[in-house]
């Protein structure tokens, strides 16, 4: 399908015309990660990601009840326009639904997070390889042993992703990663894998397995993994996420974010 | 009186050994506007927070009921060290007092927000005049037709401060103060007081009038009374504030702070 325009994507969601994950459907544009809580939880859980903003970088946040994400789509309706939700109770998935219409009550408070998917394009601009992009693999992720602040009801590991690129070219993919605030901005650790307490970068926690060349050192980045693993620690009464890879599109662009 | 530590004025607060104004006592170290809500209005106000970083920048916020800021004080213990409160009910100014030890329930959060105090003895290292402070003034500040973005029950007018330099410092002024982020970074507004909806440069709303030289442009910087506006306006049934002047010496270093 070709879309024209943001607005025309969340209407063919709506309308179930697409069920499938959103990479390289919106160029340009930055796509969020979605965490939806009741307000009672709400309070913790913003303060978690104000106090991790490296791993969990708040794009929006909608007042309890309102469906539109106010910066991030103020046209958008969160309860039909991402492609496919998951519904935890207690820490568990209880099911995967199209819409979340009956879910959503005045109570309900949307948190969109930042993707490190949105600095991508500008590696790649600047003729750094991204690896997984190059071998059309989902990017590695890892559980490490540097603990997020707790906030409430919220603690946890930090995960991160990681892209493998020649020695040389690190320093130059933290400078242009470090502005990208709101998209896990600059590196957490380049290099020895065991550091932050990777003990095989083969065996991957998340994603795919890594394709790493002779020469190259692994870069570590703050990971929107992290605050998944804070909900099921903390196993809240209900939680709606989207399924992994079924992003909600905003109308932020990628330039627009790099400078916020 | 002669403080060595931080620690050391806060066991003189709490000793009754300082009833007075903050300002100058503990140079190179950052002070804080002092916001105490139960937690039923806390995720209203940090969500206005983080809505409206430059009136509001969050230096650090409390785990409900803990005493202590964990960043910005972790052996503070905020319901004796801040030298004077004021409790509002209903918006309402009920009383003055020296410690809130009784009213700080398990409910309780406390959020600390910058302030431009921090900034200003960078703009005197380069050279830039600090007027209120050459004329041993409080800064001016005035209320703005700049409307904050609202979040649940707060919602008002952005609050400047004001502070009068030769035009062509005023370029330099807002490159040193954009890093400083957590109190209130590069100015909002400068020149003409109009194009703010100030009406007449030499009425203030709150502070002392300024004194400006020929020559001279207004420089406007985002104010952290503006979060006082919008809890006047709320009128939630009970906040603790600190008394005007009566700030909250933080731990953290400006320099600490300029990098955050």
């Amino acid at each position: 399908m070709n879309f024209k325009s943001v607005p025309e994507i969340w209407a063919a969601i709506q309308q179930g015309q697409w069920r499938k994950p959103t990479s390289g459907l919106a160029p340009g544009y930055t796509q969020a990660n979605v965490v939806i809580l009741p307000k009672k939880e709400a309070f913790d859980f913003l303060l978690y990601c104000y106090r991790n903003e490296k791993p969990c970088p708040i794009i929006d946040v909608t007042d309890p009840g309102q469906p539109s994400p106010p910066v991030a789509g103020p046209h958008a309706d969160i309860r039909y326009h991402v492609p496919r939700y998951r519904v935890y109770r207690h820490g568990e998935l209880e099911k995967e639904v199209d819409d979340i219409a009956e879910l959503y009550t005045d109570d309900m408070v949307t948190f969109l997070i930042g993707c490190s998917f949105t600095f991508e394009e500008a590696l790649i601009q600047a003729g750094i390889p991204v690896r997984h992009i190059e071998e059309n693999r989902n990017v590695p992720m890892y559980i490490t042993n540097i603990q997020t602040t707790p906030a409430g009801i919220f603690s946890g590991p930090m995960v991160v992703s990681m892209r493998p690129m020649p020695e040389a070219m690190a320093q130059q993919a933290a400078e242009i990663t470090a502005p990208f605030r709101k998209a896990h901005g600059g590196p957490v650790h380049i290099g020895d894998p065991a550091a932050i307490g990777i003990k095989d970068i083969h065996r991957v926690d998340f994603g795919e397995p890594p394709v790493i060349r002779e020469g190259e050192v692994p870069v570590f980045w703050a990971c929107g993994v992290t605050p998944q693993m804070a909900l099921k620690n903390a196993k809240p009464p209900l939680v709606i996420t989207h399924s992994p890879g079924y992003m909600f599109i905003t109308t932020i662009t990628e330039e627009e974010l790099r400078r916020q």
